[in-house]
């Protein structure tokens, strides 16, 4: 069998190096070019130690219509201008592309800019973008050219609330995601101009971006597709010390009638072993651990309706590198290349 | 002048330790017996080795009436019927007591009974109990002979919250307390029990006693006394990997013109230097860091209005054995003693 | 091509739940039965819930007889007694058995009783019992029926060091293996029992054993076994605040004319990748991360000649879990049934 | 009782918070002047949250002259040129001065010049400094006027190995220091530098500096001063996922007759509590924590001598901010200034 010719831009960076390592375990794939502008001609095993051994790519400089010509898919993973250029290149050089950052996530360009203070430059290429929640959006996925692939939080967030919006077994109003996650969701750079110091993170826990994070508008983007009709959510990131991992406990109001019991019917009725292979029901959000999930595509879920305040409390836990990032964007190739969903996701860890 | 003398029933725990640590820096206090049964005729070194050189007690067996005869105040850190037993003989011996567990943290026995799930055998003392959280009950503190110092999780809800349900602020329905907590808010042997092994917690969040945790009651009746009606709350408690600190983020929907302004103010109004000496307000939610608060008694608060989705978010962050037990316990201390109210509490960590 | 018939004995721990991991994703095994005997009977994902959704099999209760027939390879975690009586029976039945326990891994059936301070009840075996590190002991392990897998300090050791007992760079006396390990070496009862628990561990860093902790003798019997004499090393092993991981740092006395370049060249001769596929040798000592390695098979070494001071530094990192214990059995197993070395273990995590 | 006035000249890092909060706390010291160029006008409590409510100061700009008038000690925590220029400004001032980095620890300035590879442009103050050990130098350092603090991998080494050095009960050749530290010991500035991110560090072990650690000079200096010879010794450095704390395991080889038991008496001979307050000599090397000394002025210290091997391992434990930095260096001030040497430092963490 043919194997798929898959490219990286951007292939230095935390979720590069995922990336690189699930694609080099994947059965059907052959990794073509890693690119890497400010590090070309490095051998990637000096690059992202953690890959000696596992890999005898260096990476390269190269123009969007050779990483076209030379890919299948190419997966980006560069932000603002940079993606700007280079995904309608690639594109136009008939690769299909599935972009990482969040310039190919929102259907309306004025979010985008509202929320990332950038000006959106590829607007006409919307239309034909398909935002790659594979739970929510799989046949679209399977057609799609260009796949925004989600965000970390936004990924958790939907997955628990999603379920609830679309069966309408909750208010509109009042719905509230609070978040906690490990410093690998944001990337290297970002984790130093933030100056995530060891020193400032370990033995701290700390709400950041209330308010104004960009993964708010996304979070209720999913939720909309989900209930088929506009939503708000209040969103609260917060950073926990540890490496990788997102839990994210949301909250909602039960319409009459709804119980645990039934709560978790409605997670397993939503999130089937075929609509959602990678999303595990758990018996209890007490039972949503994010050590269950780490270095797995997996997002765990689980639920419970606290009668005496009255309010659904919904928990789920994934890898933000994984499910949030490289897996979710592997899961999406698959879709878009004829695979199995799961090929190369499960029987390891990433 | 004389010194204060104070005993310490139950001395061996992690809030045992830090008492002591405390105590023995306090310029007013003279440390007298320290019981313990279980291992009685040790050297408090021995038992506690970070306390070698710090301390020549060795802990004691001792009565009840012994213990009281030697000391002007009493710290009870024991459980369930040991607690039933020595507090009353404490009172009896003519001793103030402050009680660190549950027992006597509560008006209405019913309530313990209900969620502690076992039979309140001093019913009758209730009467004169005081639930110690000093910023809304000093004066009745300075009064009583028996204190109920309060649960480390109800203390940071409590501050946070407080000041928007006295002031008429927010709707009495939907609010929410979600909490991340250290492992040492538990004791050793609750720790041991619950298996939390390192293996199991590090580089892991999860939820944990959803609808039946032990301080929902406690929080509602601190709310209660704050607002001057019941109330109920959503409480959700998680574990984070830390040692120390409790992050909270509560949240409440704001009554029509409250904006991110007003709620600080309200944060202010309600938290003045006078009346909560320990309650630092921070500019901003993500100014909330538990490292700030951890080895001091502070309580850092912040709050602000998401206004888009029509929510408040207060965030609030303690250290579980400090401002959450031992230094919470002192400052009750000092005001049922006529100290002042900081005293042994500022210029040092605990 | 028919797939190896593999069985686990005490799948339920640690090391148990990384080798079905393992195995799971290995392309030509068939996992057939995981016993456990106080769990049998239970769905795999409910015991090891991380592996929910990987795995169908139930636990098991069998005898060996039962296991053997149904096995072409057996992985024993057992201890003391219950692998005494395991073993035999397991090779009885026509079973190829790796154990993972510390009862295989020495010739002399003295020195496991002096160390574990229990009576070794099969001394017959010994004779034909190869000891499992496969970058000294491949072609042994090749033709074994029964290995005994290595311990996780040991590998860390034995690789650092014997590159230069072997080639005679070093003096016999003086060698010193100074080790620091995550807390999933141990296994998690012992982790129970040792009270492991998060508020001991968590900021902290300590030393155990010393003089007497079991690998030691290991250690020195796979020095010997480099050197082709008699060694004796001293071993300090302590605890540090993470999940999987050792480094190693060894001293030896560099014999004249040693410098850091022919050091590293020694590295190199001995550890060449035929020779020892999963040994990365760094280009210098600070560059032996336990990041590098853990999830994966490898051990990370490195060295250096301190001239000045007259030391040979060499540092060593793996992951304790991995190649300290399921994945050297796994590259054990496909040594002893003709698959390539590699297979299943590069190109993933684990 | 008149109060002594104390200045700090860079007063915001992470040991000028350190200190900041130790002094507070002491009982005969009034805090003057915080002096931090670059954030000069800014409230204590802004600049450092953790001390908000703790201290009303702003820092300020100043000379060194008007710093001198304004106090009798000031602990200057600069580097280099800076040191340069503050030290000798300060002493014609009239002050005294502890200095907390590296520019004053050595009497030949060539040692400096050679590991810090800088111009030592204050080459006649050397013969007056002090190098501020008190377990080895306190009578000088009482009559110092300019006192080196020492480093914090040195004092931790010295305070192992030099009783045994100074009671010549181990060879010259042979010492060894592989010490594990916290992240905490490198200043703000160095961590941003050497990019010690969480995501690098959590979950990570590794060496750093082998063989030009600048400590190397300074252990070796302390380690002559115990002995009365010059002697070499083999330091090797690591970082540990945690933010307080050094771990040292020293090694060195015995003379004929040492054993634990001696090992131990020579420990409690040295480090008598008069000669040494703040030493505590442990009975097992398995007993040395940094836990327990953690926040605290304490070094533990324990012995033990392998027999089987010929080596003796001395353990010792250290906050790497205390006794490695602002507490030793509030140890130099009680001493130079008249104080009971345990003034301020025992009885609260720090």
């Amino acid at each position: 069998m043919s194997k798929l010719r898959v490219s990286i831009v951007g292939a230095s960076g935390l979720v590069g190096e995922c990336l690189i390592k699930a694609l080099l375990g994947h059965p059907r794939v052959e990794l073509k070019l890693l690119v890497s502008e400010h590090a070309a001609g490095r051998a990637i095993g000096e690059l992202l130690p953690a890959l000696a051994g596992e890999c005898e790519l260096k990476t390269v400089s190269a123009t969007p219509a050779e990483v076209a010509q030379a890919s299948d898919v190419v997966f980006c993973a560069k932000k603002g201008a940079e993606t700007f250029q280079w995904v309608p290149a690639l594109l136009d050089g008939g690769a299909k592309v599935i972009d990482i950052g969040g310039e190919f996530r929102f259907r309306d360009a004025a979010v985008y800019e509202t929320w990332y203070k950038e000006p959106h430059a590829c607007k006409d290429l919307l239309k034909q973008t398909v935002w790659g929640l594979p739970e929510l959006c799989r046949e679209e996925i399977r057609a799609a050219k260009l796949v925004g692939n989600p965000g970390c939080y936004v990924t958790s967030a939907v997955l628990a609330l999603a379920p609830f919006v679309a069966q309408g077994l909750v208010e509109d109003a009042g719905l509230i995601v609070d978040s906690y996650s490990g410093l690998s969701g944001a990337g290297r750079q970002f984790n130093a101009k933030l100056s995530n110091l060891f020193v400032d993170v370990d033995e701290n826990l700390r709400a950041y971006g209330v308010g104004n994070h960009k993964h708010t508008p996304e979070i209720e983007q999913g939720l909309a597709r989900a209930a088929g009709r506009d939503l708000k959510a209040t969103f609260v990131p917060h950073l926990a010390p540890l490496d990788r991992g997102i839990l994210t406990t949301a909250f909602a109001r039960p319409k009459p009638g709804l119980t645990t019991e039934k709560a978790l019917a409605a997670l397993k009725d939503f999130h089937t072993p075929a609509r959602a292979p990678f999303v595990r029901v758990r018996a209890a959000v007490g039972d949503v651990n994010v050590r269950d999930v780490a270095f797995t595509n997996y997002c765990d879920v689980s639920a419970q309706v606290v009668e005496r305040s009255g309010q659904l409390v919904v928990a789920s836990a994934l890898d933000n590198l994984v499910k949030g990032a490289a897996g979710q964007a592997l899961q999406n190739m698959n879709l878009m290349s004829g695979f199995e969903e799961t090929l190369g996701l499960k029987g390891r860890s990433l």
